[in-house]
């Protein structure tokens, strides 16, 4: 059995899209960290944090696979905006150069926990302050990293990305596909429903 | 009034998410080129031509826009495979190494023509035969250059970009509205719906 422990939409739909036949539950962690080293150590330490909670629930044989998804812009880590001042402040922040978007995935199976971070640099456009408004109004982005979601209209203010795609989104696929059969020889595709 | 001369599900979409107010048709022109010095001039001399073909059917106060995409490796350019074992051969091709794909846009306005073309670098991870085979079945890809869509479940396939990542779906976005700022005065944010 293949279990997601994230309640994010985008990734559920990641793993829906690739036809995967899996169950998605709120791991129910206290997201605090304390302190840190880096940003991939932050989001290493959650999303660890987030499939050892929900280890213990099944069995060894299942493939339990947990996400933590941050932006990062001169050293500081933008976590999900509190209200609309905050997201446009964050974009505001992110207009016109480069930041970080950092997912860690972490993989329990067997007993073992595996966990990789996969860093993609980002790089908006100049935006006014009415674009931002109007994007907060229309697509109210508060339970976003850094206050946007690349997969909807906020990528008209990517002017270009270095790195996965799927990772600014909160989930490098390709890359925990690569960690899947390096380390405990599976494959998500073993997942895939029955046609 | 915004016209999207483009059959492009792909492209709509993208205008639509925006919330923009446009018109789609299909510009019906020969997609045919004979020769080219680059890819670049190949997309380039398509999307000006699919504009062209529609731009006297509309007011010089409207807005054209046109678009053609395709995939270049080793400096043969993939289009729209022919059938399923053509989109094996593309994508087993390109497994375990990195294409550029390129997107032209055209922009007509005021009687005048301006067309950009924008490249993007696309990486794949290493794909078995059977992988590949799975991804024809579940996506029939026919209607995509180089035989894959990002935007769906190939983005699996994908292990990092370096670029715009909507210039691989299929119209780079950002770079459009810098285009149309700079060039025309103009935004496609003019051409969003009232709310």
């Amino acid at each position: 059995m293949l279990i997601l422990a994230s309640t994010s939409a985008r990734r559920r739909e990641m793993f829906a899209r690739l036809g995967l036949d899996f169950q998605a539950l709120d791991a129910g962690v206290d997201e605090h960290v304390d302190t840190f080293a880096s940003p991939a150590d932050y989001v290493l330490t959650l999303a660890k944090r987030k499939a050892a909670a929900v280890i213990g629930r099944f069995s060894p044989a299942d493939l339990v696979v947990a996400a933590d998804t941050v932006v990062s812009c001169d050293g500081v880590i933008f976590g999900k905006p509190r209200d609309a001042a905050d997201a446009h402040a964050m974009l505001a922040k992110l207009s016109g150069r480069g930041h970080e978007v950092l997912t860690a995935f972490a993989i329990g199976h067997g007993g073992a926990l595996f966990a990789e971070a996969v860093t993609t640099e980002v790089f908006f456009r100049p935006l006014s302050a009415e674009e931002i408004d109007g994007y907060i109004r229309r697509e109210a982005p508060f339970d976003k990293a850094g206050g946007y979601g690349i997969q909807e209209s906020a990528g008209f203010f990517v002017s270009r990305i270095s790195g996965s795609f799927d990772n600014v989104v909160g989930l490098p696929l390709a890359q925990l596909e690569l960690a899947l059969r390096r380390v405990f020889g599976l494959s998500l595709l073993d997942y895939q429903k029955k046609a």
